[in-house]
């Protein structure tokens, strides 16, 4: 790599926001963020650096994704990776104070490094709630709304909620494998969404023909909320009924926002984030093929930070759901006055007037310009003030 | 330091912005980039990591205070320390293209390390724009204009622009003291503002009185425009002169700009910033220490990028904006609906229905709270759905 090429590189996965774009994320964001706070949520920040030992090891990123650096006292320094495990650090530290419910709301970047220049971004914007201190499913309920409203204002109008629960999953696991490390196995195939890869595994294991056709049952446990019902007859144990009992109650709530519409189930859910205990969802759009948005319940990760609370939040992809609206055509709309030096005081009233009327308005000298057909073409409207009034 | 205290760290300089500042930061920041969009200014975001032989390097920072990291094929990364040379880099690499004049917008935190936890804060946003390709008068006397009528609608009342030129202090002190060594000596008196050393300095060096003097009344010019005459004679080489006149052309631009009241010039002026050539500035309110925002012609910068092209900007920072602001005692009005399970759907109805007037509405199942009491002193508004309609 040349130097001068090497000039005009970025870091692998570092993106530019050039003015098109900025336009459309701001549209978005602050639709999005308007919703929140109509919903009583209260937007904080915290920094882009925090110690491995508080918040990059507890954040459920793989540790080869984490940007680490050391600080000049030779701690481990991490680029967040997502933005729970800050927040969850801040509560814990400063906010949550009364055991009351407490609803956060932030729109941040966060870091995860790329391998390879793959298309996938190494800082991305995210936006999103996390509600601290209540184990409702009022709680679940209201952040799956809220978050589908957002997406409303942003102006998606295809897309679908899939929500799980990974309790439920768990405890099926659980009581048919007898322990922990036999279920991560499974739990991985669902994880990749490899589920020929399961069902080879399940047909594999030394289980009773009863076990083994309740482990594959597990896959057919997709759908609308119909199929609740026989999940609560797959499972035996306790945890694994009340799981069932959570999410017919969540689509009860659901419905009663409006919003049953717009979700499904699907109990073969599981994250990479794990740190979820109990309903987890993400959120697809048409044509993209990742999820623009996810989120779940993580009622043991306050704990960490010596606060046990339960907490239930999600974080929406800006750059995804731009990819999911599409583009649109909005250009800015910049008028643009080109004076000479003789008329600057009266090109700087004109231009003041017509930002007082909310205008965007570029004030140009002539001798700053080089190519005038060139700049002329930049700006829909062009007003010229040359040479001495009277000559007009 | 026990795990547990740890835990609760942030690394050294680093914050986390708790609800009520952010509300402070949002107005300001939305007002400031309002009053940007009008200039005809266009926003675009760069990413928080670059490489450190391109932005790094040149950035004017010193290397201690750059937060480096190794990215997986092992080149230095830095977090971004100004965003100046970021935009250059944009600039020369995508946007500058038919020489034209190109104006650039950024909202952004920079990272400065920080040796000592002094009050410093080693990550702050920064609101400012960048114009380049504009060589004149007019384009500095814009880009003022535009940062003292952007501080105005923020709500800061009493602030003053110091206007200095580095191509006059530099062309004097070339002039009298033959080369750059000495100059730079000097010019660190200035930066420090160690005029006691300043005067020691000069008097130990072998000098003609005349030239000695003359060094010495630099430190006067200071204050109105009316000075700009005396720094005229003062120094003799073409360079410095046209330094002195461009300085009162931009009185002169400025008057018409109608900011002429808020602006003083001090030729002593030296940033930390090296990249700048000509007229800088910077700008104090009162009760603040440092200043709340500066910037200036750096001319010489893009060729760094291969793209040679004048240019000018500021960065504004919101922290010390904020401080010089003072507290408002604005608290966020949100409203409060405690409801039990049989009135879900009703609450929901009324919260959806105050929403839709603009309100900022939290909507609480009673089961999610531990404390009433402590709760409804949360908010100035509570209401109420409790047990069965008919029983109330």
């Amino acid at each position: 790599m040349s130097k001068k090429l090497f000039m005009f590189e970025k870091p692998l996965g570092m993106r530019d926001t050039l003015p098109f774009l900025y336009e459309m994320k701001k549209r978005v964001r602050q639709a999005m963020a308007d919703e929140i706070e109509k919903w009583g949520y209260e937007f904080i920040e915290t920094p882009t650096l925090e110690y491995y030992e508080t918040v990059g090891s507890v954040s459920a990123i793989a540790d080869h994704r984490l940007f680490k650096l050391l600080d000049q006292q030779g701690h481990t320094l991490v680029l967040r990776p997502d933005m729970t495990a800050p927040i969850a650090r801040l509560a814990a530290s400063r906010l949550y104070k009364d055991g009351n419910p407490l609803r956060l709301a932030y729109n941040a970047n966060v870091f995860r490094a790329q391998q390879h220049e793959g298309g996938r971004p190494a800082e991305f914007e995210q936006i999103g709630v996390e509600c601290i201190g209540d184990g409702t499913i009022a709680a679940d309920a209201e952040v799956i709304s809220l978050m589908i409203a957002m997406l409303k204002r942003a102006g998606l109008q295809h897309f679908t909620v899939t929500i799980g629960h990974i309790g439920y999953v768990n405890a099926l696991f659980l009581e048919i494998l007898g322990n922990e490390e036999r279920a991560s196995v499974l739990r991985r195939f669902l994880y990749e969404k490899n589920y020929v890869g399961y069902r080879e595994h399940v047909q594999s294991l030394p289980l009773s023909s009863i076990d083994q056709k309740r482990l594959l049952q597990l896959l057919s446990l997709r759908g609308c909320g119909m199929m609740l019902e026989e999940a609560k007859e797959v499972i035996h144990c306790e945890e694994g009924k009340r799981a069932a009992e959570e999410l017919a109650a969540l689509l009860r709530a659901l419905g009663m926002y409006g919003v049953a519409d717009a979700v499904k189930f699907d109990l073969t859910l599981v994250s990479h984030m794990s740190y979820y205990t109990g309903i987890l969802f993400e959120v697809y759009a048409e044509h993209v093929g990742f999820p623009i948005g996810n989120g779940g319940r993580y009622d043991d990760l306050l704990e960490k930070f010596a606060h046990k609370a339960p907490a239930t939040g999600f974080g929406i992809r800006v750059d995804r759901l731009i990819e999911a609206l599409g583009e649109s055509e909005a250009e800015p709309n910049i008028e643009c006055i080109v004076f000479s030096q003789e008329r600057f005081a009266e090109a700087i009233e004109l231009a003041a007037a017509k930002r007082r009327e909310g205008k965007r308005v570029v004030l140009q000298h002539i001798s700053g310009i080089r190519d005038i057909d060139a700049y002329s073409k930049r700006y829909p409207s062009m007003t010229y003030l040359l040479g001495s009034k009277e000559k007009e």
